[in-house]
């Protein structure tokens, strides 16, 4: 079976590898926009043609995975669309859901029955093909989000794909995605650049940022990450992002009252309760 | 030479046992509002003499070290001053800087002058002797605060001290490291309890919870932090907690904004902008 990769990034380029490692795919055909991804991914064993075009990349596709960001799913679902074989099993690895969902029924018209989406929870906050991991995938879970009119041959087809590749699937409706994703994921996103971003006034930033420790290092972490994947997704999924963000702001708002009022029980109750729940999240047992 | 440690916890019960394997000290005694920490710290190795109270604590000890929450240092250096003899070195760990000083003046009186204090800028999210390592502080910063009326002796001793252990030490005014470490410490442990806290309404935040991935991990593992010690930190360093929270607030107001407009280009800049800043600080190199 020969994939279609449309976008050699972090996640299909990783996808794209351990899939093929897994034996479901025999070949890897590939585009992006920078061709010296593509060739790069090549390089690396991933990628066994270099495609200069969508159109290219689906010539003898039996199956095509869209890994670019997701407000450019749009026009790469609108293109893969026109030129896909009918039996083609379609997906995308996108963040959101209901957007991007939206954008495949309205660009694969009646291939949409072939497509099905799954969105890995993993990924790396350094993006690029440099950083590709064939084990990335191992032991995360794997969002389904099948939906009416989507065939059962696809839906099977790429949650089976995943799991071989270690994941384990799990299925949500769309809706219900793209909330838990706005507060897991999302929203800390947002926090952690717009932190980071807070600190770079005046001309001594540098010095300052060089006193930061080991906690300030994991919680900006995911402030490395793309710049135009996270706008994308801050745009597609907005409704369930300003939400999210609209509670934490309230929840802010109260603390800061709180400091500004001296009031240390309130302070140490809210903070309790978050270190209670993220203590039970991820154990750490005791060195002794 | 013979250290008092008043309050066994990770940043103590670390540098006490650092201290004693480097030939600093040799031998501990030390006392806890809970008896049981300083148990387990002498079931350790790192205890010498399970002391009952401050007064007991103090009776043989050549230097003092300070290592509970920083709004009980105020009472903690009243019985300091009261029963430590005319030449024990004296310092603390505390994270804030200005608001100890004050405490430390006020108890410690005419001892004052042997005070000298250093912040290492090292921990772990679980608090407690039961995650206590000796080699916590290799390779850290360790900020030396001296000010007018410090002796020389003091200043020096605790400088090696940490030096001894591996730290790197960095010299700066109290009101310096209170306005640094509010930026690249105090606020963004504050931002990930409020960000885990907004989570926890309704009664399947933990069915929620479940699907956040290593980004959520990382950045909500300063929210595991002692609810004890931060509260007390928001207060004692209140004014320059503040000041950055209204930076971070209007930040994220600025973000919140584009979103609802759909301002791709502005919410691109400015997580361009961060995320450059956040490679360049903690480098990671390419896989391939």
């Amino acid at each position: 079976m020969q994939l279609a990769l449309i976008g050699v990034g972090l996640i299909g380029g990783s996808a794209a590898w351990a899939m093929k490692k897994a034996g479901v795919f025999d070949s890897v055909a590939a585009c992006d926009l920078r061709v010296e991804n593509v060739r790069k991914a090549a390089q690396l064993g991933i990628v066994d043609r270099v495609a200069e075009s969508i159109e290219d990349v689906l010539s003898e596709a039996d199956a095509v995975m869209v890994a670019v960001p997701v407000l450019a799913m749009d026009s790469v679902f609108t293109e893969v669309g026109k030129y896909v074989n009918e039996r083609a099993l379609i997906t995308d690895v996108g963040s959101c859901r209901q957007s991007v969902i939206a954008a495949a029924k309205k660009g694969l018209g009646t291939k949409f029955e072939n497509y099905a989406p799954v969105h890995p929870i993993a990924g790396g906050e350094m993006p690029g093909i440099e950083y590709a991991d064939s084990e990335l995938f191992v032991g995360a879970k794997a969002i389904s989000t099948p939906e009416f009119g989507m065939n059962e041959r696809s839906v099977r087809f790429w949650e089976n794909a995943w799991k071989a590749v270690g994941s384990n699937i799990v299925r949500m409706s769309p809706q219900e995605h793209d909330t838990v994703f706005a507060e897991v994921s999302h929203v800390p996103h947002i926090l952690s650049f717009v932190m980071v971003d807070s600190l770079l006034y005046g001309d001594d930033f540098d010095r300052r940022l060089s006193f930061a420790g080991a906690g300030f290092r994991d919680f900006s972490r995911i402030a490395a990450s793309s710049s135009r994947m996270w706008s994308d997704i801050c745009i597609a999924n907005k409704e369930a992002i300003l939400k999210s963000l609209k509670g934490f702001e309230a929840d802010l708002a109260q603390v800061t009252r709180s400091i500004e009022n001296g009031d240390l029980d309130t302070l140490e109750r809210l903070f309790d309760k978050a270190s209670a729940v993220r203590r039970r999240l991820f154990v750490r047992k005791p060195l002794h």
